[in-house]
């Protein structure tokens, strides 16, 4: 009987599995450099802590089941709640800032057709304990550079805050689950929806806030719109000051390229400030690869109230980015020999040499008893650019042949010098 | 409301992650000199894949639940069944060996006073396609050979021969459903409950079958002994010969330090050849390192009728192995430069330089507003070695301050110096 994979996952060949662990050695490479360590969560979390905060559209999606004794689990469905919680239960009373960071696989139910995986990957920081907005300012730093030093071009930074949308809406005495609700809709982009469910507002916010949310480009002219779309509004003004001072910041980290774009909601309901998404060219419709923002999630599991900042990447998303550009193509084998008996009298002195060779190298003895015309022509399907000729006229000498698989050449070497 | 983590399953936090990363790397590089490629297959499979072979312990243990239509799913309890089917799927058509590993996560319901976890690591390999008794050689001698690169001191390698004992029992009519439970029960050493089990059979065979298990210890000796008890029995005599040309090529792989122990029997369905075991000292009874074995697995699952050999690291306990050597210690930080403004109006100078450093190293700026003592404070907690110090009248002559936490001497250096 032959076994199928289940619908919506995918295996990784060990091409694409090098491609994928170098692309993780330079996102961990570039998160530690900023001062981030990593944690390990759970695959499943208690199914409260997941619905708890994390919006309709996820709740939807989730891998929901019960363990033999009748708890709730779900497959964690992102890693921002996981490290909150594990911030809470673990790292509390560790000095602040506390800057977590995670690469792990999560689960949605998705519709697969759409180019989605039911199970995918993200990358991600946690940034706890600041509320400085230079630390809101690293996060976004951070998730720039992370994405130069893999090489990313032609990407779009927008930022926004999204304080200044539910402050319009809190004037107009919206509560915080309604809040959430239209925050999903302007996520979506679906105008339509939005000017429907914004229908009972007074047509003074109707039209501010269709306005505001369609204010994107060069931060100073959306910095200057705003203020005077705001100028009655003392609250959500007041966020655009502190949007002005992040913005500062990230100048001193650095990042000047970048767009304000006060549309930006997220699709999460924990977000409270800052937020900003990164779109990478040429993956269509499906072409956010980050999204991140500040929040204040450890008060609503148990914790104290501190302010948090933090992004994921959608790192299969960031790798389709990278492919969309021919950057990290998919390499083979990194085996340097192939050792090779000219008949099987000769197998234990094959495997000698190639554990000699291994101090210091990749080596493989050809273990299918192949003859050596056989040999040489799957060191080249495999790319192993030197194949080692065990005979026994040779080994009489203390001597072997190296062949150099690129250019044919064979000559002899001493055994010993291959230590 | 505070929010627990599932019981069974825990949070690594960022000091025992770096631990578990650098044995994961050293894990890595080993199975590829030696050849073998990463794979990565999903976190759950469809159940019937995990229940075709997997033995009863596993069955009874396992996280099955439903998706959204209805399809049983399992989370995986290990990882060669994945592995074999990602082989039948998409590999079949390579050139053989197939030499492949994986290190992941895998999920069992134990009881978790044994001090089991439900989310546990595996590391192993499968070297799919030689049938050469060198292949079979060849995996037992990385799993040792991975450990000493661990440094893990006193451990020892049984190895023996499914065969010789499926042989026993068939020559007594056993049929293999049958054999399966015999194997799990010898498995578990329960000799009172095997006694019970063969009851029926000749006495003869009762006799050998309880004498073969017993054979443990110097190889050459049980070798011998086996060779005698089995003189009539010519199946399973043929089995000792195969053992013995293995533990030959072991001895060209530069193995020698090992058992022959006959008593081995694995607690899985598939194995039918070479079996073989590492216990660590100082485990207890939770002492079993890695276990691993030759099988014909693709056949099973709908390939082609091919012969196998791998095994399985349990990582944690590698990880607590080497902790009762005191090896791999936790640490933190990575983090080289705390930079700290002695004002806030100096928090955009102390990123710039923060920015700066991280050109070449770890560096973080100090986002808390804190004053200088505590800010020195922090560093020395972090493990941090360097606090770059930003005075307004130092930076006035282009120069901060730079103080070794360890010595705590203070010298001013040039700020393009720090480039």
């Amino acid at each position: 009987m032959k076994f199928t994979r289940p619908r919506g996952t995918r295996d990784f060949l060990p091409e694409e599995v090098k491609r994928r662990r170098k692309v993780e050695d330079i996102i961990r490479d570039t998160f530690e450099k900023f001062g981030y360590r990593e944690v390990i969560t759970p695959v499943f979390e208690n199914l409260e802590l997941i619905t708890a905060k994390s919006g309709d559209e996820i709740r939807q999606r989730l891998y929901h089941f019960k363990d033999k004794s009748n708890r709730d689990l779900a497959l964690r469905p992102e890693l921002t709640a996981p490290v909150m919680r594990l911030y809470v239960n673990e790292m509390q009373k560790k000095p602040k800032p506390v800057k977590l960071y995670y690469i792990a696989n999560c689960f949605r139910y998705e519709r697969t057709q759409s180019g989605r995986y039911r199970e995918f990957w993200q990358a991600g920081v946690e940034s706890i304990g600041s509320g400085h907005p230079g630390a809101d300012a690293e996060v976004i730093a951070l998730a720039v550079k992370t994405l130069e030093n893999l090489g990313l071009k032609n990407f779009e930074t927008h930022i926004g805050h999204i304080a200044i949308l539910r402050g319009i809406l809190e004037e107009e005495g919206v509560d915080e689950a309604e809040q959430n609700t239209l925050m999903g809709i302007i996520d979506k982009g679906e105008k339509g929806q939005l000017e429907e469910a914004i229908k009972k507002f007074s047509k003074e916010s109707r039209e501010l806030l269709l306005q505001i949310i369609e204010l994107a480009g060069d931060p100073k002219e959306v910095l200057k719109k705003a203020t005077e779309l705001l100028k009655d509004k003392e609250n959500p003004r007041a966020k655009i000051s502190q949007l002005k001072d992040i913005l500062d910041m990230l100048d001193s980290f650095g990042v000047r390229d970048y767009q304000a774009n006060l549309g930006i909601a997220r699709g999460l309901d924990y977000y409270t400030g800052i937020v900003f998404e990164i779109y990478a060219e040429k993956l269509g419709a499906q072409n956010q690869v980050c999204g991140g923002g500040s929040y204040t999630l450890a008060e609503a599991f148990g914790g104290e109230k501190i302010p948090t900042s933090g992004f994921a990447f959608g790192f299969d998303r960031v790798l389709l980015a990278l492919d969309a550009q021919g950057a990290f193509p998919q390499e083979d084998t990194v085996t340097k020999f192939l050792v090779v008996p000219t008949s099987s009298d000769l197998i234990r002195n094959a495997i000698e040499i190639s554990t000699m060779l291994r101090c210091h190298s990749h080596s493989e003895v050809d273990l299918m008893g192949r003859k050596l015309k056989k040999a040489l022509a799957y060191a080249n399907t495999r790319g192993i650019p030197f194949v080692v000729i065990v005979g026994e006229e040779e080994l009489e000498r203390g001597k072997v042949l190296v062949r150099d698989m690129k250019t044919g050449e064979q000559r002899e070497v001493d055994i010993k010098a291959l230590k």
